[in-house]
């Protein structure tokens, strides 16, 4: 571990990046970007900051031994990758994927008639009609980005877990029961979907999602080329319906949100408050915007009927001057922005500026009530270092902000920090370290809640370079893994990463109690257990072939290490549809459903069903098997597909 | 790490599992099946055994610390995930996916032309015409199970990696030097590949692939009902070409494959030599095969012009009674087949059969010269447990065989067991571990090769149940590690897996050297640099739009954090294909290149070109942007798709 760069006292940079500075950082490639051109301000070192924690020098093991368990679920976004993967932690080991927005093709996951509804009953009908022109019923690619869990009085409840598409402008559920996907519902009017955050309290309650990009209103072709007509919008869906609840035009790129821990207000960074459709018209102001939505008078907007019906959601109008939102002024181009775990102090990330700004929430009624202008909610602007992006927090009034230029993690104290915005000379930096490399979202266990409880800091890392073996031109990324259980932050684990290591949620296992094997009752096959009444099947003992004029219906259990059906018949362009239930009781005893040479394969895990459609456009005998290793005879599980030919 | 089931002196089972004890194997689920009847024989413990290796206690460590560099790296499969996985060991850190049979929404594979490339051009006619006929151009799923290098002079010469695809009989090649699929062969005649090795000596050279199942040739519909017609096929791939060289029908069901050290055979493991189409079926002899291909005797044939041409290849006639083939007796179903770094002993692991059985290759000369009999080729036959599935070495004359059913590893002395075999009152078994659980393939470091270094051995098991923390009724598998550098096996670490640790190979990283930029001449892209130097566009320098009618090729590039164009117009209908090429070079800069709402995202990497074509069927403003984060300005990389409304 290097700390070469650690703050010294007398030398603390403190000069704002200016346009000049942030043209330099424009040219400057990431990989190892130097700003050059700042200041120093001499300051007063902070006794308080190198003694306000009781010293705690002891390093904790990450190492989780043969059939320990981790003690932290971290829920990990995939970004392009379109999936969740969830990790144990601290080991940073990765225990499952759960396909969202990509195709998978262990689990069939974009074959399979389950997943095809949740794939495709939320999409917009415009978005229906586009595929469809294409020959498509579904995307097969998504950008997941922030991966959020339902809270109930401030801290996780074990629910859901919420995420983001900014490639096709949807949002998932999963169900932390199953860690399966059961929810996407698509934005209507909004153009990406990049920051999501849920509601904290009383509960979850609405999912916050911001609208990054403008486009006209609606975009069906008209004004491509006036961008002042251009309109990004947010959006507050109902995470127990999964419908939007009102959407809320916006000026300016939305960017990351958080909510407070009071249920009163929603805040989105904002950058491009220029309006711009350019790189450079973007970056031509020095201060853009934390947009904060007022719950509250949005939903009293509602009830009055202060909105337009647009894509069959309640559009209301919060643009400058509006009541239901404020701006406020912040250098610049702000990225990340993190509620604390006291539940008063908003940390928002300044990226194109060398500051975190502090907002106190306390004071956000009084800015609605116009007793006080927007900067008067600034209670802290510590100068950190280039390029903040994201703070995380230990429970101790610590905080912890990645500076992706530096390639640095800096914890900084923010008590300390608002004395020095009073006036005190004090320096709230107590500590710098290197990552490898371009830090991103940054991360503590259980700290995005009032449970913050300081013991583990994950660094998302952009960039890896040569922190590992050379697997040609396309790098991992690198999650590395920091202790911060003692006074000083120690890194101990480097944790290569598939595209990307966007972001993240550290949850203690005590809130988190998925089944073992499916309720027969679930809805996630409950279209299969409809059709399989309807006709006469018992899914749980029958295998049988039902014919419905070109349609037919193929049920068979499985139980290793056999199917139920030794074979079945269908004609040449029949449309089938196969159903495998999987009766087998004991944990963790899946089969997989696959035929050769048809591209099929779905997974059925004990006691659930599932189902996939095709044509049989092929003539001949077709083997299917078991994907899933099940048994001794494992290989032997396997039948028959027998498709007479079309002129036979 | 418990022991518990260590073998101990006097106690050592000695029954084969005949047809009753496997009838109990199929009623027992795996997740936990004890099979009992078990009968005991006394041995004398072997001397040789405990001492034959000088005492080696220490144990290693697999950490490796932050900024260190693993040792090996290893190629996983995927099984039913489709795709390749490159670890580092002994971290046990996934470091990249290789995208292969399935499709990646990160890089785009699948959905990107030269992915498309590389997953239609070696598809038969038929499967051609099959996917057309139901609107498709590609499968989307796959199971890759079998990862292996091609080698020079016995060990591995760093150029490409050959797997299997069981799913839609396909054998993939990826180049080793940018870690990407080049070329997917799908083999005409054959149903599913299942096993596939590579030859060893002089060089890769052959790719070998077992058919598993047997399906009438050809497979149209004719003989849908006559199982005795159905035909299994061995194919050999030209490494070089990846075209089939020559196939081979053969009587049973291939499984696994391996080849020797000198050049001259290849040799599959055969179960179901009845012929038979259920389980039952399939389980009633007691014995089945291995069929040993005579490499010699089958290229003098196809030059003797002694094969019929079936699907375009040359198909030659292996079945029982050839001169090109023999058939070594062996119980029961046997599984695996691994040819030990001596380059005399092939182990063949039994299954249903607690044994495994020892060939000796310098036997198979004169069994082909019909001087010998079949089983004269066999030179040991230990029990070492129940459910033997696979085989790995150490260099120093011990074998690691898995025991599914016995959930443990045993470690034994070929030489032990071959003067067992001939009479003397030697136990071969050193010792045994308890894995976790169910374990199927296993690999010790550099095994597969002539240079086997006895550090590392890992378990790939099936199943997890209780060994991480629960992720509901879908569970990781579990790939563990164990230390082999010392007298005895230490298990190290447990590696959770998704879908599925079906196979690995471990390979020093002295041998492995990829580029950290493409070359602008790269093949990979080729189409895309000769359509640019069509259109006269400098694919490095120039962004511009040329309109061919209705088909638009978009040429951009891409430098942190900036497209070489802001926006380009094209009218609702168009064929559009865009070009992005990124001109940066620093390492790991990779850029990614999406548009909202289209469903469209690709990755290119440094100094590569990428190619995506699409129909722009929705009119209005699509932002595109990068997607993989490049700088301090990433977000703001982005630009706008004009489309022009059909009507206006």
């Amino acid at each position: 571990m290097t700390e070469k760069n650690e703050a010294k006292p007398g030398v603390n940079r403190r000069t704002l990046l200016g346009n000049t500075a942030a043209a330099g950082v424009i040219g400057a490639a990431a990989g190892g970007a130097v700003v050059s051109g700042l200041g120093g301000q001499a300051l007063v070192p902070s006794a308080d900051a190198q003694t306000r924690q009781p010293s705690r020098p002891a390093q904790q093991s990450y190492e989780v031994k043969p059939g320990e368990l981790d003690e932290y679920y971290a829920f990990f976004s995939s970004g392009q990758s379109g999936e969740v993967r969830i990790y144990g932690m601290p080991s940073m080991r990765e225990l499952i994927r759960v396909p969202v927005f990509n195709r998978d093709s262990a689990t069939g996951w974009g074959q399979t008639n389950e997943s095809l509804r949740v794939l495709t009953e939320g999409l917009t009908p415009e978005t229906k009609s586009y595929l469809s022109s294409i020959g498509r019923t579904t995307f097969d690619a998504g950008d997941l980005h922030h991966p959020h869990l339902s809270f109930t009085d401030g801290t996780y409840d074990g629910r859901y877990l919420f995420a983001n598409d900014k490639l096709n402008t949807r949002v998932c559920r999963i169900r932390l029961d199953v860690m399966r996907c059961d929810k996407i519902l698509e934005l209507p009017n909004q153009h990406t979907v990049h920051g999501l955050r849920v509601q904290k309290f009383p509960r979850t309650g609405y999912v916050f999602c911001n609208g990054e990009d403008g486009v006209p209103l609606p975009n069906d072709g008209r004004d491509l080329d006036k961008p002042e007509t251009y309109r990004s919008i947010f959006s507050a869906v109902d995470g127990d319906t999964m419908q939007v609840a009102w959407q809320i035009i916006v000026d300016g790129n939305l960017d990351n949100v958080d909510a407070d821990y009071q249920g009163k207000y929603a805040f989105s960074t904002c950058y491009n408050s220029e309006g711009g459709v350019t790189l450079a018209e973007t970056m031509a102001n020095e201060q853009d915007w934390v947009v904060v939505f007022n719950i509250g008078r949005i939903e009293e907007a509602v009830r009055r009927g202060e909105f337009r019906e647009m894509g069959g959601v309640k559009v209301l109008d919060g643009r400058k001057g509006s009541a239901l939102t404020r701006y406020i002024p912040i250098p610049n181009s702000p990225h990340g922005i993190n509620t604390a775990p006291d539940g008063i102090n908003v940390v928002v990330n300044g990226k194109l500026s060398p500051t975190a700004t502090v907002l106190d929430v306390r004071r956000f009624d009084d800015l609605f009530d116009d007793k006080i202008q927007p900067r008067d909610t600034v209670v802290a602007e510590p100068e950190l270092g280039l390029g903040p992006l994201h703070t995380a927090f230990d429970g101790s009034g610590n905080a912890f902000t990645t500076l992706f230029i530096d390639s640095q993690i800096v914890k900084w104290n923010i008590n300390a920090a608002r004395r020095a915005f009073a006036g005190e000379q004090v320096d709230p930096i107590i500590q710098k370290i290197d990552v490898h490399y371009q830090p991103g979202h940054n991360h503590t266990s259980m700290g995005q809640t009032k449970e913050a409880d300081g013991r583990w800091l994950i660094s998302l890392n952009k960039f890896s370079k040569d922190r590992f073996l050379n697997v040609g031109p396309l790098k991992p990324e690198n999650d590395q893994l920091i202790d911060i259980s003692g006074d000083r932050m120690i890194l101990v684990h480097d944790g290569p990463s598939y595209a990307e290591p966007h972001d993240a949620t550290i949850v203690h296992r005590s809130k988190i109690n998925p089944i073992h094997r499916w309720n027969r009752d679930d809805a996630f096959f409950g279209e299969a257990v409809r059709q399989a009444q309807a006709d006469g099947v018992d899914l749980m003992g029958d295998s049988k072939v039902v014919r419905d004029g070109d349609k037919v219906r193929v049920y068979m259990t499985s139980s290793a290490p056999a199917f139920g059906l030794n074979d079945f018949r269908v004609r040449q362009g029949d449309e089938v549809t196969v159903f495998v239930t999987n009766i087998d009781e004991v944990e963790d005893l899946t089969h997989g459903f696959a035929i050769v040479n048809y591209g099929i394969s779905m997974e059925v895990a004990p006691q659930a069903t599932a189902s996939v459609t095709f044509k049989a456009e092929r003539a001949g005998v077709y083997w299917y098997y078991c994907t899933w290793f099940c048994h001794a005879m494992h290989m032997e599980m396997k039948g028959r597909m027998l498709v007479e030919a079309r002129s036979a």
